[in-house]
């Protein structure tokens, strides 16, 4: 049980260069705050942890307000309303929002939203049935758009988007290649989700095993690391591949950008790069899902999870998403569900 | 007039090492070849000189089969009917179609196109009002999508394709900025074509002119030359940009190609690059003529030709529209019209 009297929040103490560190954030605590008439104090049970949250660090922003120094650390949360001043919810009610790395938060009921009691797991609510879930049936169905036949490739094929955008491409028909880092997640993107293949970004010749994966070129990519595994990929693009640029963790540690692909082959093979942001598509989410909950809840979209116990391992938790530490869907646990 | 009796064609001798020269083509000669039933012999008396044609001299392909050595090299061209063997064409009839550089030519009759007497001058079919025209049109219409307010901004300018994109979108409510190489090409594009602004790309901080040129920003790009150019413009995308990945003149002598880009921007400012070939859309090219042809001769839609004479300089030509030598659509007059 959390502590009903004081409240822990991890703010953000300096902005990180370069990778970052624990040292980069504090834990502070106040009282927890009541509710006024409109709003609902929850207990935070799951907080998601999210390659996003780098770009929130830096000075320079390009589609969200940077967090400022001090200021709590944003985060979709999974909570457990325990006093509320809004008709629409009672204590009791299990609710996600964005109310970022906090034991406790007090929130308009707007900004909250219920989740069903037994659909699925309450922690598939920020994984599958959450944001990376909507961002992958996004992409792939509103960019990809594979088509029976074709090759399919997503990078970072273990991860929470990853994992969820080849099993709807291999749903619609595609061949499905995961590139994912090491032979643990190869196996688990294979055997598990099941893809034909995955080739891991680690070995020696990346070219060569993708094209060994890919005999027919690719295309569709759904590309969430930039990088090498970019350049591989870009190289092995059909004519009229379509590239939804989901996001590039590779760099979300570096200081200045390295160069990337010459676009000369955009031209002539007629190529598709979009980049996209999953809360451009509210709707989506509603749509993703109402489609994809009976599909958890029997076993035919698989996902993993990958959950650091406890509020203050949330700083570590980040650096390690974004070295490709964890295997799946990472969450914090930041108290128990009852 | 051209010698009835004898053909010449300008064949591809070698393939060019970076810059392409005179050298690496040759002239030959042989018979004006006879029509059978259903082919048409022409006299050529324009062709188009278009940058495009450098990748045909490639070894490596993407869209297009490379020109084999002895080969006469490919290109639009425009002619008068001399002989018939199709009920569908008479002699005296002009015609458009992709006979390449040689001074005369035998055709299946479905190759060709006949141009309507007296709406437009003859060359201006292999310009505004074709190839580059339509290829503006589908870059404009389908992919940049410029809307009032907007700044839409296209690079060669002055060129065959970027005179008419700027003048389209300048159509459709934008604030229009050319770039452009030197300062006679830029007064013209602002004083004859209409733009709003136009920058020498030959500046010495083409950023920051180009900064002060797109004071809101940047929401369309139709891209014809990669480079320092793209470059500059990428740096200044507003979210939700849309490029038209038309051409990279800039690197097409280039033996391996410099680094681009890195995309990461493409993400969070959810950019739209689309690479596109006009002839993938013939049904753009009758609609974009039956739509041009009244603009081209009421004088709303402007364009200005740059005329080399003789044949055996196409070869030259060539060399020169790859490093912006011409001033508008360059064209070979290969004999007159009468």
């Amino acid at each position: 049980m959390t502590n009903m009297g004081l409240r822990r929040s991890v703010v953000l103490k300096r902005r990180p260069s370069g990778e970052p560190t624990p040292d980069d954030f504090s834990v502070v605590e106040d009282s927890v705050p009541q509710p006024q008439p409109g709003e609902v104090l929850t207990r935070t049970i799951w907080l998601s942890i999210d390659p996003y949250m780098r770009g929130r660090l830096r000075e320079e922003q390009t589609y969200a307000v940077a967090i400022q120094i001090g200021e709590v650390m944003t985060g979709e949360t999974i909570g457990e309303v325990i006093a509320s001043g809004s008709p629409d919810f009672v204590p009791g009610d299990m609710v996600s929002g964005a109310r970022g790395w906090q034991s406790h938060s007090v929130s308009p009921a707007a900004q909250l939203h219920k989740i069903p009691k037994g659909a699925a797991p309450l922690s598939a609510y920020l994984g599958i049935l959450g944001m990376p879930g909507a961002t992958a049936y996004a992409g792939v169905t509103e960019i990809c758009k594979p088509k029976a036949g074709e090759t399919f490739v997503v990078s970072a094929a273990s991860g929470a988007v990853g994992s969820v955008a080849g099993q709807l491409a291999k749903r619609m028909g595609a061949r499905v290649v995961g590139i994912a880092g090491g032979p643990d997640k190869c196996l688990w993107v294979q055997d598990s989700l099941g893809f034909d293949d995955c080739v891991d970004h680690r070995s020696l010749d990346l070219r060569r095993e993708l094209q060994a994966a890919c005999p027919n070129g690719i295309d569709g990519y759904f590309e969430n690391v930039g990088g090498a595994v970019q350049t591989a990929v870009f190289e092995q693009l059909n004519p009229f591949a379509r590239v939804a640029m989901c996001g590039m963790v590779s760099q979300y540690n570096d200081k200045t950008m390295p160069p990337g692909p010459n676009l000369g082959f955009v031209v002539g093979k007629r190529i598709l790069i979009q980049g996209f942001i999953v809360t451009d598509r509210l709707a989506r989410f509603t749509e993703w899902r109402a489609m994809a909950e009976p599909l958890v809840a029997d076993g035919s979209l698989v996902y993993r999870e990958d959950v650091i116990d406890g509020l203050e391992n949330a700083p570590d938790a980040l650096t390690g998403i974004l070295s490709g530490r964890n295997f799946g869907k990472l969450l914090v646990k930041v108290a128990n569900e009852h």
